[in-house]
């Protein structure tokens, strides 16, 4: 299986510290060694970094895990392929376009079955999760032709997710670059970093950031991950068929948005 | 305005000595400031690598010129910005999918009146230059539930970048990884490296390649540029209103092609 790590934040944010951790993973203390990737929004922009090596050896992930890319959300995939060949056409996250905004999903898990009635997109490689994304951007095509409000969008999503995780396993994040969306088969926690802010450790690595040094006391950042990154911040573990949605850095009720 | 850079080739060859006397225009030996891009096709996958620093000054830039990146299409761009502001969203090339391949698009010039009929394709920016791309994709998603053979595709797109042209000037590459397409209003130029291979000599700085020791005698790249790049070889100007298409490192004539 792969590993999935996100970030949603109220201010652009560089994940450089989270990033040095998950990238080890891919191939060093970690078994994903085939490729990764990373996708920032930036404004309305989107820039993805893909790479068929693992992320632990990687020239490219060498430069994210140093260049401080600021952003509001984050999704980063390391690969351990089930289906698919080890080619950049099936290295996650996927982007693609929809009502004038980039979307990135990346997945973790299989599923099997996925309905190939791609109306508008359709699957560049072969994985069984592009195939899943674009099944899902088609379904919100066609049911809005323009962008819903957030609450109609998210409840859409949400059953979209829902209906997809019948398929088989389904970890997954999805943005727009306003929001990221999560849904937990088997392995996700996240941990929210807001004022006070403290030192962090990462896990199996003698590396530690002091928050308070690099932050205002406003800001706020949510990460998502496959497995916990730190051995002292307080993780929490999501529920097989949970969803999750997470704006300006904070986790929040579905039901909390005005539609 | 704007610098485009394109290479297709009949193998993965890394384009990391043209880049480097491009990405000096880019703040250095040029005024174009503005950010850069650069796409590198790979079997049915894409990589863009994006930034809105200059290219001269860009830490993703001295990456793409050192990480030799075997690619048999590449697009790249350094910007001055005449529509839109210095954003990601409005840094080219910009990517989209159609048919189940990526596309990736970069022009240099200024278009007005683009028709905004966004049937499936939409701009997440607000340059002429993403609108026109967007444009160019739906004519085709409309004319083609799928894709037509290569013979049709091309006639339909030289009728499309007329339209285009029409509009204003329009340089502009394009390439679906198979082809790279073009077209000229002002400036731009190409060579076609083969067998036998020379010494081959930047404009402006102290750098020379031999392909002799890098090629076996079947390669061929096909460069075209805004400005000729070096300035020992035999580029080739293009007449304004002139459309190229380049296969396999070859300038082919559009009516040579198969329906």
């Amino acid at each position: 299986m792969c590993q999935l790590l996100g970030m949603n934040c109220n201010v652009p944010t560089d994940i450089c510290f989270s990033f040095k951790g998950f990238r080890r993973r891919g191939g060093e203390t970690d078994e994903h060694r085939d490729g990764w990737g990373i996708g920032f929004f930036e404004d309305k922009g989107c820039r993805l970094f893909l790479d068929y090596l693992p992320s632990a050896m990687s020239p490219i992930a060498e430069l994210v895990q140093r260049y401080p890319i600021k952003s509001r959300n984050v999704i980063a995939h390391i690969r351990k392929a089930t289906q698919g060949r080890l080619t950049l056409a099936n290295t996650h996250p996927f982007q693609r376009e929809l009502w004038g905004e980039y979307w990135l999903f990346a997945h973790n898990g299989n599923l099997s079955g996925v309905e190939a009635s791609y109306s508008h997109y359709r699957p560049v490689g072969e994985t069984d999760s592009e195939a899943a994304f674009c099944w899902l951007l088609n379904q919100l095509r066609q049911r809005f032709e323009h962008k819903p409000p957030a609450a109609v969008l998210v409840h859409e999503i949400q059953q979209l997710f829902a209906q997809l995780a019948a398929l088989g396993s389904f970890n997954c994040l999805l943005s727009n670059g306003e929001m990221l969306l999560a849904h937990c088969a088997t392995h996700l926690y996240y941990v929210v970093r807001q004022a006070p802010f403290t030192h962090a450790h990462l896990i199996g690595d003698d590396v530690s950031v002091d928050f308070n040094q690099l932050t205002f006391p406003s800001d706020r950042a949510a990460i998502i991950a496959t497995q916990p990154l730190t051995d002292n911040e307080s993780w929490i573990k999501c529920e097989p068929g949970e969803f999750l949605l997470f704006i300006d850095g904070m986790r929040c009720a579905p039901g909390s948005l005005s539609a």
